[in-house]
């Protein structure tokens, strides 16, 4: 990080939360954030994360050492709460020493208090007001409204990041990240005039180069257009991915009005690994937000914090 | 409008276009933009417009009458295209003298030329970066990108507005305008952080005491939440509606996979009469966006771009 051309610091309440230079966090995406990808966005000014969701725990212990080896900035993890092992992912977390926790996919009563006993910063993410309610009364510290227009897993009332920020933004008064939507500095500027402290962002970090998705996945993500990604699966749970084969065979099947069952047999157990991270075309799941349309080529992940900067610079100037 | 109060106007390339002192525009809802809306939203600084898609050409006539004696602002007129009598209704504007109009569901490229050949400012609303490239093709002056949260009828790609609007700013020249889930100042503030010019608000002018909606239809916007509205009708037209029983019965039919035919049947022709303009709670369709949740009283429609415009400059003031 060449200090002379980064853009200038930007400071909220998240980047005084974690000590950072920049209000960009980076999404624990499974099968796409490891050690590689945290550190280079720490090392660049922002937070990275390691995504437990796609890890058992030896795993997880092996890319924190990794993570805490190669920088001396924060950084974060990512377990989901409805893993059966979330209690072991989150004691390896404990264990190695790491103070930031986001927490997803669950009640966040489940295990903030612990965390909070243990000195961490816990974060969790909603996706509608009376979760993020929820959240501030387990005693979060901050929480991620993230919106429909997210990729991976995604919220049953479908409430869009623009619509959702300024209403839990009313509602709460911890530090607030918006995330869904959101891939350069536009975005960021729009998040913090909604009230947003900071942003959670996703898809534009799963393609850069030191995701550690596959590149058929990488490429997939640049050729998206506006339209390419759908929401399907509302049955099971709705799930945001590239319009590829398998996900128009989940989107016919919803469609027909198919089962849950029916819908459980055809999702299987391993399609986010066969298409992530093994990179198949035709049966893998390539989870990945609306913003897959502004992202255009694959970059190094410090250069997307740092043009994310440069932009909202030039937002906020413009707006004047 | 008392001068030394209002909010400093804002100078945006939408605001030279109409020649308005706010980048507000009002958006030409059915049931509830009549005159008195309209009348309300220009004398206040923003662009007042009033919706034909719920008039006949008489009853066009007669509004545009009335607003032309009442304000000497601009004002537009919103002509849906899919409409049988588009083409009776865009002569009814034409020999009124109405110069700015926006067109929406349907193709540009039908009346756009004929519209320009008058010396008409001529905006279409879209859905999709393709859909945009389309309009300036046709000739519009200008394009507002609605994104998925926005109520009523809405596109078939499900792109929220904070992903659809830098997309489109990327895409086109023209002047652009953010509609769908913006509601307040800070709405205002993240669509022109995002690259849009201005934007249509729909929902919370639909709430105003000088709307012609019933106040049945006007309570269940203040009182809904962030999640209170659902999407459906997908096979038909996706139309975005408050979650009455008539919007429940036709969520239900959609996810248990009812054909075309079984959803025409369900909707009929008179559902949007019977909520938004009578006030129907049981039968009607109450159309309204996600920003509902943003809506906590019914208020003057000057009051509200007031508002907007105070939230804005705090908006962006805080970004600094």
């Amino acid at each position: 990080m060449a200090g002379s051309v980064w853009p200038a610091p930007v400071q909220t309440r998240i980047t005084g939360l974690f000590g950072i230079r920049y209000p960009i966090i980076q999404a624990g995406m499974v099968w796409a954030a490891g050690s590689r990808l945290a550190v280079a966005v720490s090392e660049a000014g922002g937070l990275g994360m390691i995504g437990a969701g796609s890890m058992k725990p030896d795993l997880l212990r092996e890319q924190i050492r990794k993570t805490k080896g190669r920088t001396s900035r924060p950084f974060a993890v990512n377990v989901p709460l409805i893993r059966g092992d979330a209690a072991d992912l989150l004691q390896v977390v404990l264990d190695e020493g790491v103070r930031i926790v986001f927490t997803s996919s669950g009640h966040p009563l489940k295990f903030t208090e612990r965390l909070k006993k243990e000195r961490c910063i816990v974060v969790h993410v909603v996706a509608a007001v009376r979760h993020a309610l929820k959240a501030v009364a387990a005693g979060c510290d901050a929480v991620v409204a993230e919106g429909f227009e997210a990729g991976g897993h995604n919220g049953v009332d479908e409430i869009t990041t623009l619509a959702l920020v300024p209403q839990v933004a009313d509602a709460v008064t911890v530090p607030l990240l918006a995330a869904g939507g959101i891939a350069d500095g536009r975005g960021l500027a729009a998040a913090l005039a909604l009230g947003a402290d900071g942003v959670q962002v996703g898809t534009r970090f799963a393609a850069t180069v030191e995701s550690s998705a596959h590149e058929n996945y990488k490429n997939a993500v640049v050729r998206a257009g506006d339209g390419d990604t759908i929401l399907t699966l509302r049955k099971l749970a709705p799930v945001r991915m590239i319009r590829t084969p398998f996900a128009l065979k989940a989107l016919e099947a919803e469609r027909s009005g198919a089962a849950r069952g029916e819908l459980e047999t055809l999702l299987g157990t391993k399609r986010e690994m066969m298409g992530i991270f093994e990179g198949n075309v035709e049966e893998g799941e390539f989870e990945a937000g609306q913003s897959s349309g502004l992202v255009r080529e694959i970059l190094p992940a410090g250069e997307v914090v740092r043009r994310m900067m440069e932009q909202y610079h030039d937002a906020v100037h413009r707006l004047h």
